[in-house]
């Protein structure tokens, strides 16, 4: 099978991160791609910037389609552009937060998103109540680094994290802390193992889901919310 | 007071029948520019077309703050770009979605929605969920016309209204209806005569509004959800 | 345009303190007649007293009817009386709870609502949960002063309520202040600057709104749940 | 025990087939009151009607507390007036609607409410909303006759609950009927017994749950939300 | 009427206390039979306990049917097998949970449920949640006692509860105090005495329901949820 | 890895149609056992069937913990006793239920549940709720067909199926339909054909989601809500 990992973010290093990670875990028999536009915000910090990287997240989808892709991830934690890339899109198109809130939801009875800087924390409770997916929710707690940052400086932004979901599991009654952060990626199996708790990395947990979906040979529903739009 | 209207369909024929409608029902110190986007999609017709409006309608918005304008109103029926660009706002910026259904719902038990073509459907059931409005929300229902159509043919487009808006109140038990389309523009008067019921059209309860929000000197918050982006 | 604003609690010095504060704002095509009942609980601190200023106050509705005026604004922070009053009226009716808590949803995420003594606080949740706008409510918080001493000790209702506001905003993050008093009139937009936050005045805020709906010839639906009642 | 059981309708012929049944089937230390105030609309066939009912209403309420009363029923199907009664009295107080509400609750998975006439309908749906027992309703019907008629007419009266329940059974998935009118007392054990379906009469069922609360020594909490109001 | 009481722990001692208690306070007309089975866990201390109490509870059950009981309650605070039980019951089942919620819920708007182990907390949120009763919900607390703790050391039992309660009215705002395990039986009117506020004995409470309940002659619907399962 | 599949049917035709449809489609490096309980009904008709599988199925949690399996999943479309089983396993424990439902969440905005006979329709919906999904739930239909006829009868079942999953595509806006009875398995992808629209088959969507949790090194939260009993 192959897959189309679309980080909407154009940094190329978080993208190379991520791309390490994933072609670490990915199934024996997956062909993974991991891209990014190669126009729009470096990082996403705002919803202004999430705004601009949709129409170059969707050219990339439509080329997943041309060129024989069996899905597409869209991986910024936000799911940018992800209903009209299921409206363009033949082939599964998932987000990385939709697909990890479910997951998360599966597992346990609530959960905390950990998410890079203080001004995100509203936007994160509106896009979990907007998945419906709020009566899960213990907390947002935020890092309190940038994106940029988190992606930087390593070292600190591992303790932050820590310390941040060790306060989420006594304070909130987290029973699982989801990375809410693309640049957070490749800590949560170190951050698990010392906090004795499920913690969810969103890019590891959307592909391993996808290549089931994809192995079970489903896709997002055609027929109404994600319908092909009418040709113009 | 000065407001920008954004017509985020970059149709000019539509842009100019919107600016007809409101230059005759503006407040007297009211100065109005009625504009659109000059790239982007004719018309709106999915969610993939929305998407695409965002970063150009974003610009004007920029625009308008620069210009001295009071206040910008979003004018297409699913607000496209609207928390994105409340962010990069200092002057007042409302949608007329959210605008009209929370008048709706001051004035009714229970509204229904028109909306241009069926595969929008589940789009605007969404949207009213999204607005956590849907408490009062009796159906959504389609006049099965494109925008394209609905702006053309104005004869059938208003007698189809007529017939859905009779079919909301007497199956559903609507007390209201909104013409949740730009281009159903300028019918709500004679359609809200002929069917002794309030209609709502959008843009003009969305100037009349934005007016007396402007009036009392409010604006959207900028403390959390619409804070400005961090500067990069 | 001619409206009606009445005051439930029958306190002359709030009466006179709401009349000049709205005769300052009102539209310049705006006849303003500010009123209160001639009996009843002089102020409303509990549902017993506003129980009872609603027979009186609909004797009101029915003279605004008979006297001409194209709208009534009923200005005690619960709404008393809205529903049945909406029901004998043919002229459109608000209340200024229900309208400055959907424009408060129409510009934030989270709002609080600030209200006179401490045993009010259950009533004001379960006012904003059966208007249905809890998901946009941040905390109620009160200022521990009767109506009668907002009424009489300015000062002191000041400093009280920019402590209150404070919290609200650092502790439950609300982006809106609303003064949920008719006694607390005039200060919002001190608070507003000393705070650089939006503060909603609820009889200002909704004398505004109902100009704005006046000028789009919008009344209440009286089809299913604001019905006449049967002639007996 | 004693129990003043006021019917807020001042019919007399109502208050006086209330009463009838309630001595049938009251316990046998009960002492029971049925009364209803002396002035206020005959039958309660809109919200304007249940305003005017209330402040006479809790007349009585302060009357059954000096009079050494152990609980007082409010006994038309909206409980007007029961959250201003529980402030001012120091005795239990409870509603015939919300009391059969919750039982209804306990003892099914959908009920069914009947009230009187069509423009009701929407009352009754605000009603079961704002007791938050909405996930309960599987519909609010109407046997469309005022409360005059079913009060009058028993034969035809009875004929359409019969036919409605029957509808609301088949069509609705309704497990438990509300017979939501004190004019339809009296009838819900011939038809439980034709339907083969359980049904509430309200005034029957508050009348047992009302010697069960005080045979447990039980009252509403007057810590909040019923707390007495303050002396003025 | 006869009424069978199931304790679910076999707890002798635990059984023989509940059977004290409501013999003290039973109706004089009931004749009642206070049981627990023969084998299950002999305290429920999870779900695994509750899970394997319900089969024999469930024989109680056919028992009580087939020796002419008026009616049966489930007397530990989970309601194991409430909804099995209903379905091969022609007589009225009732659990002590489900009972009391409601009573407690048309008492005041807030309360607390206490909890003997703190394991038990995001449970009874869940239980409470499952009931759709959680707009009422102020909080569950925890004495952090186990059943079996609770049962054999009553001055602490006590003393915690006590102190419990007390907070959960001051920071959480309860109106009413539940006690959620039917090992604290026997406190409420101490408790109720010292705090002054409305206190629920589960056992107690349900008992008195249920004698009302038999006494209007109702059952829980056999209509849908409840319908007697397909002959095998 | 190796995954314990427990059908809490015990009906041993059932479990080998199971255990040939999943081996045909479970990842290469899985090993599968399917099995189910040596006493328990044959098929689950009812809450009360389902109450007494519960414990003979906790026995085969238990087995496959001490036999190091990786994961339970529990593939009885009700999910009968989940919450114990993790409660008492350390490896990961699904149920199709739960899993299939998340997954069709996240890949549509409405879906449909199938299931056998009518008097489980109020059930269905009930355990939707309970999962807190309903947002999502189009409508619960049934085939009208019990689980042993639909076992039995495999033409007339798929033709049932097709029949009655059109009409909730067409009826209800289905966009996804779930096969909720694990008799249906086997027609998932010739109804998926014939209709065009996605189709779910719980035990198969469960395994390769199964397979993905065990691939990401995932099991449920032991936390709080799924945490170990006390040791007794």
């Amino acid at each position: 099978m192959k897959i189309m990992v679309i980080n909407p973010n154009t940094s190329e290093s978080m993208t190379e991160n991520m791309r390490r990670n994933l072609l670490r875990i990915k199934g024996e028999d997956t062909e993974l791609v991991v891209t990014c536009p190669d126009q729009g915000p470096e990082t996403i910090d705002s919803s202004y910037d999430a705004a601009l990287t949709v129409p170059p997240t969707l050219q990339l989808v439509q080329k997943a389609n041309k060129e024989g892709f069996d899905a597409v991830i869209i991986a910024a934690f936000s799911d940018p552009g992800l209903e009209a890339a299921r409206e363009i899109s033949d082939i599964l198109v998932v987000g990385i937060e939709e697909v990890t809130l479910h997951v998360a939801a599966m597992l346990c009875g609530k959960f905390t998103v950990l998410t890079p800087i203080k001004n995100r924390i509203p936007h994160k409770y509106k896009e979990v109540q907007n998945y419906k997916l709020d009566p899960w929710l213990a907390s947002v707690r935020t890092t309190d680094m940038t994106v940029a940052d988190t992606d930087a400086n390593t070292k600190l932004a591992k303790s932050r994290i820590l310390e941040v979901a060790h306060q989420a599991v006594e304070e909130d009654g987290a029973e699982i802390i989801i990375l809410g952060c693309a640049a957070m990626v490749g800590y949560h199996e170190d951050i698990s193992r010392e906090l004795g708790i499920v913690v969810l990395d969103p890019t590891t947990v959307t592909l391993k889901i996808c290549e089931a979906l994809i192995d079970a040979k489903l896709t997002h529903s055609k027929k109404a919310l994600y319908a092909k739009p009418p040709i113009k």
